[in-house]
């Protein structure tokens, strides 16, 4: 695809060369986004941060990436603010907001609205999640993830076995995730899951005749043995029709320490999405692996800004001329407290 | 009028000269609002972009303005989040806040208000919206969009005719704008409305004794004849007590293609403030005329970041300079999606 | 202590000598925050501005400070717009939002919260106030305002004489201010608060151990005598159980010019660390001052810009490169309203 000036509305717009260049520009961005280096390639370009829906980590994640590259980022934060709630269509808003940015992140909870947004919008949109639909930047920057995990212990992602864990009929990642896995070759997926939040009959049989072979249980912890990585997701309340529905599974299937090492081979990476539940009653992820070098979820959060300034500096066409008068940064980066 | 750290509160405080050097200034702006140019005649410079009420394009147009001028923008959102709450006085937080930035812009729900606050300011205080009083820059943007219009038709202000549509008792922009037509000579106004939502009677005596034409009539078809621009506004549910009496109004006047084939001029201008109520019971402008070339709406909003970048340049004098040191734009700009 | 990279929680973490450093620092910062020159020692710093909980002056404040310096802020304004809500550990949120930014400025209800978010974050935080337990930024503008305002009248913070005023058991900042003043010597305090609003225990004999002199009184009037300073408080609503609790105390402590005239030295400054409650039935400190010479307490907001920029330039190591390249401010500031 040609990446200048496009819209990244959903993960299906990519072919594996698509996703491998994604990858190398955020490579690239190593320097910049670790504190070595300062790059100013986007001074005077405005960011157009517009989340109709709350989500800090995400948001902030946008931002910080355009901020990286030298721009300015405006912003929006809540639904009930914006004149949608006055009756204002999707058409005007974006024909609106897009003459004020070079670019926009939109967030919105229906599912098909930022794509309809974009359509009428005069600069790129990125989808930063729309309802239960897509969220292309989370899905790429969990399968780079996945790259340098694999890479670091000589592995790669064709041939790789992944389980991935929770409520897989609704959970936005593992679906999203799936999809780009299609551009890949004879990967074993386990997927763990109570009979009722399976993964849709859909996606399975689409990565069957992908060449990929995959095993369905709701025994979790037979399904953890074997794998190169582990994917577990949250139950998200939010997509249940009462929190009573919602309890019923959650905290069903945990991970920790022991149950890690009863199951597991020593080198499996542990990935989720976040916000990860710790209250008791999910405790989805033990803190107990917070000190395992396999622990991969906040190496998932940083390779999130590489992943976004990537795009940005794909869409914007400035992927080549970030370390045009690159300078050193000239504060104290020293004593990080990790 | 000294622009130079003076306070924006009303559009009383112009005179037609002052209107002219504010759009001429805006002219000038063009440049570096359509990302040809980038200046960074106001780095270092610090936007107080205060808003105790919602208001979400204003706000981002007034802090892209500030961005493209080169300038930081801190903000509030919110009057639940602020002092005001706990007994503060406007003095306060003018004294408080006016010790944070550059300028300040401020919107607030009650009418006063911002003028209350800029006396106690130190530094120079633009009124983003007090309540149904004032909103300076919209009108301005309105009236600069007239004449860019009307220039495009080898017209001009002086001598037009406008129709104005709507709640033209409660509509704030409708009420400014004509304080602006003030200053310019022999208009014909059609002031088309229900009875109980007419124009003031002291803004109708006062366009008349200014030497201008006045029309009312709440027979909206044949107010539409032989006008040069059409200003539409939307019911405002907020201004009225109840939402029943808000929908007795509601959709009673609407503009579509059929009804400005039959009526209008050819040539006739479409202009709103935004946002317009596309909800099917209101659909005060359909969007069966969004591809038509007198629809002005959008060139509106876009006007309005032209205006606000020469309300900063010119309260704080760098109107001279923006071309300073101003530099290329790196970035792709190309494929921009109207 | 050593400055770099260091997390500032508690007033107690400082030497006297720690906070003389500061105190030089945001001397040396004038030029900046009265915009007689721009510096970009810190250009391409982000600040992560983490605010879970509202407070309109602080996160302003120190978003203008990192400004100033010529960083990027990047903000969160709302517990609800986060993941805390789903349930995640603060030490997930720390690890996260760690990443985004070069440091982190955090408020949140809950005591010792930012305590414990910093113990997991790889960038530094300041403490922007955890609930009833500390404020150190604000302590420190206090004491830099006490000690400017003697400076101008040739006194010193060893010897001097202050009186607290109001909600003594609940107010965090004169909790704070008197922790710091421990590090001083000779102080006479005279604490005015209804007896069940009185200083804690604990900090009357610890001040009396470091050597200062402690009299409580719940007569205001007599209390105000020979002082060189009066800290006044706000009765702080949320801090009692219920609204008619408040109630009881609010109002009891005013001061006004007659008061003042009445009972202080002609020297006294007045201080309050904002907001106060102007409100008929509270009115503790009234307008009838505001053109008062003594009156410091929009000196100290003013401070608490100076105070943040020197904490944000000792902990990144740039408080000797400020002026580095600095340039002229190129906009127009002279006629400021005050």
């Amino acid at each position: 695809m040609d990446f200048r000036g496009a819209h990244i509305i959903s993960v299906k717009q990519f072919e594996r060369e698509d996703v491998e260049k994604v990858f190398e520009v955020a490579d690239s961005m190593g320097p910049f986004a670790h504190r070595e280096l300062i790059t100013k390639v986007l001074e005077g370009a405005i960011l157009g941060n517009m989340f109709f829906e709350p989500s800090t980590r995400t948001r902030v994640s946008f931002g910080c990436a355009f901020n990286l590259l030298g721009g300015h980022v405006r912003e929006t934060t809540d639904i009930e603010t914006s004149s949608i709630v006055k009756g204002e269509s999707l058409y005007d808003t974006a024909r609106v907001l897009s003459g004020y940015s070079d670019v926009i992140v939109m967030r919105h909870p229906q599912a098909g609205s930022v794509e309809e947004f974009s359509k009428a919008s005069r600069v790129p949109v990125i989808n930063g999640g729309d309802g239960a639909n897509e969220h292309p930047s989370q899905a790429l920057l969990d399968l780079y993830t996945i790259k340098k995990e694999l890479d670091s212990k000589s592995l790669q992602i064709d041939g790789m076995s992944i389980a991935m864990v929770g409520d897989l009929k609704h959970g936005r990642t593992v679906h999203s995730l799936s999809q780009l896995l299609h551009l890949y070759k004879s990967i074993k997926f386990t997927l763990i899951s109570p009979e009722e939040l399976k993964m849709p009959r859909k996606i399975v049989d689409s990565l069957t005749k992908a060449g990929h072979t995959v095993t369905e249980t709701d025994d979790m912890e037979s399904g953890l043995n074997d794998n190169d990585t582990i994917y577990l997701t949250r139950i998200q309340e939010e997509r249940f029709s009462t929190k009573l529905e919602a309890s019923i599974y959650r905290g069903r299937f945990r991970l920790n320490q022991a149950i890690y090492t009863r199951n597991c081979q020593p080198n499996t990476v542990i990935m989720h999405p976040l916000p990860r539940d710790s209250r008791e009653e999910a405790n989805e992820l033990d803190h107990d692996l917070n000190q395992h070098p396999n622990l991969a979820i906040f190496r998932q959060t940083d390779n999130g800004v590489l992943i976004r300034m990537a795009l940005f500096a794909l869409i914007l066409n400035v992927a080549e001329k970030v370390n045009d008068n690159s300078m050193a940064v000239g504060w104290y980066t020293e004593k990080r407290f990790n």
